[in-house]
């Protein structure tokens, strides 16, 4: 992988170490019997902020100040985790933060945001009026930008979840992770290939997005301009990879890829919520709709040991979805 | 202590050790900043059945069986989780099993002693039906009975909580425990006093149960018969202590106790589900209300760090009380 070495992905893992949480490993009794294999959840849940992103925004943001010794503050754009990532990371790295969020994210995303310290900034609910707010606040403000997903920094930070997780789990066989704008199933296929080449990584998608045709041909099918997919999954609602992350998920994944429908999402959170105890959004449920899913049941036995990442707890309980 | 040796705690913990959780302890930031205080949260609503109360059911049938050749089957009676954990263990145990529970046990506790293989028998939400039904099916049966809480190996066994959350977090200066019939404050404090007797052990209590009177005189103060305290917490409604359990107390723990309001507890559980994304019940969250409290804040400052017992996460999801 030219674009991005597995190196990095340890750096970050050595920037990082000291802010974040190496989080648990939980398996279930039920699950696994459920499943017929071994099902290790990597539980990124409980990691700061309730999601995996702090560990690419944390790393870029580090990285952004070693290098520049002028940053004036960061900038971003996202549905909800990655700015709370971003406000946090900002807030450890001693920088102002600006966060442009759609103008439906839900409450409990928005007062966290701003519990982190981030000036927050609404914007309409499609991938353009993000992208375009962030720019306009950046050009004002000569903020620095920190994307959700399509930076090599952000990529390397998300990849220490695939490390963290083969240290802790050395016999995984493969491992399922929720895909979006595929910044964290890159970067963790660049850990494992790297890592222990023979463990297979598996995208779960949310149903809508279309990946597998687009990983077949090695192309972005994707129409333009980028859509969301409509779900209840709000953490993987981007239809598009990005245009770094493709190419390094067509190199290092699996080209069958899962699909979670909504329903299928609320009854696996109820699952992990009643038997796990433990608190998942509808996109950390995407990957035990996989593990529990038909096509799974017709893998190979050879795939023992099945990890999945939970990789967030932002959920509104409130206005849980049943 | 005469009545209970710590090292019937250390036995208990071998015994069961191959069977349970050594349950993970977590920190919440948020929590810790609330407090003003280290707050260590030890979280038994991970623990097999999805509360601590397999600890002291496992250590009790395992050494029935030690003991005894001819065991026949195990009958309780239960508000819900000891019920799971008894029907639990016999099964470890290769036991048959009756529970007897009050008629308004929440559906998932029933389904859940189901599931675990045991025969479910309904009787009246009282105390005294509890018993005596309980005892008609012993006599029927020749099951023996292992009672919630008033049964010292039972007392042993919920004892290891304290014991592996002092090995964990040795640097604790006391420990808040949920308490019913006392079945678990009185083991961990037999725990806490044998390996570090300035840790202080202090109850929380749901409105209504006034241990506090009754531990400063040194008497069972409460009337007869029996009641349930009416509370939302079900896990902790028994209001009296247990012969055996309470001159356990009076000799262990503090005097001073925490009381938690339904509303407290509420408050707590939302609060420990958004931001430690954990399920915990309404007993759990007593702990969380006592280490928020105005009573917590006038204590000393010597008191820096402060563990909790999430004792249980078996909450009815669908009914979630907000």
């Amino acid at each position: 992988m030219a674009s991005l070495l597995f190196e990095e992905v340890s750096k970050a893992a050595e920037r990082i170490a000291s802010h974040i949480h190496r989080t648990p490993v939980y398996t279930s009794a039920t699950i696994d019997s459920m499943c017929g294999r071994n099902v290790y959840f990597k539980c990124e849940n409980l990691q700061k902020t309730g999601s995996f992103k702090v560990r690419g925004s944390l790393n870029a943001i580090l990285k952004l100040k070693e290098g520049e010794t002028n940053v004036k503050g960061i900038v971003t754009h996202s549905s909800g985790n990655h700015g709370q990532a971003i406000a946090w990371a900002s807030n450890i790295g001693g920088l102002p933060c600006s966060v442009v969020v759609p103008n439906n994210t839900p409450k409990i995303k928005c007062d966290a945001i701003r519990g982190y310290g981030a000036n927050l900034v609404f914007c309409e609910p499609s991938p353009q009026a993000r992208v375009s707010t962030c720019q306009k606040i950046a050009d004002k403000t000569d903020y620095a930008i920190v994307p959700p997903y399509d930076h090599y920094d952000v990529i390397a930070g998300q990849g220490t979840i695939g490390k963290e997780f083969l240290e802790q789990t050395p016999q995984l066989d493969a491992i399922i992770v929720p895909i979006s704008g595929g910044g964290m199933t890159s970067g963790i296929s660049i850990a494992v290939k790297a890592m222990k080449p023979e463990c297979k990584v598996f995208a779960v998608e949310p149903k809508g997005k279309n990946l597998e045709p687009c990983l077949k041909s090695g192309k972005r099918l994707w129409s333009d301009p980028p859509q969301f997919v409509d779900t209840i999954a709000e953490g993987i609602r981007t239809q598009q990879c990005g245009h770094l992350t493709f190419p390094i998920l067509v190199e290092n994944i699996e080209k069958e890829v899962f699909v979670a429908s909504d329903e299928e999402m609320v009854k696996a959170m109820k699952l992990v919520f009643e038997r796990m105890k433990l608190v998942i959004e509808a996109s950390s449920a995407a990957g035990v709709v996989a593990v529990l899913s038909e096509q799974m049941k017709q893998m190979s036995g050879d795939l023992k040991n099945i990890g999945v990442i939970l990789c967030g707890g932002n959920v509104d309980i409130d206005n849980l979805p049943w």
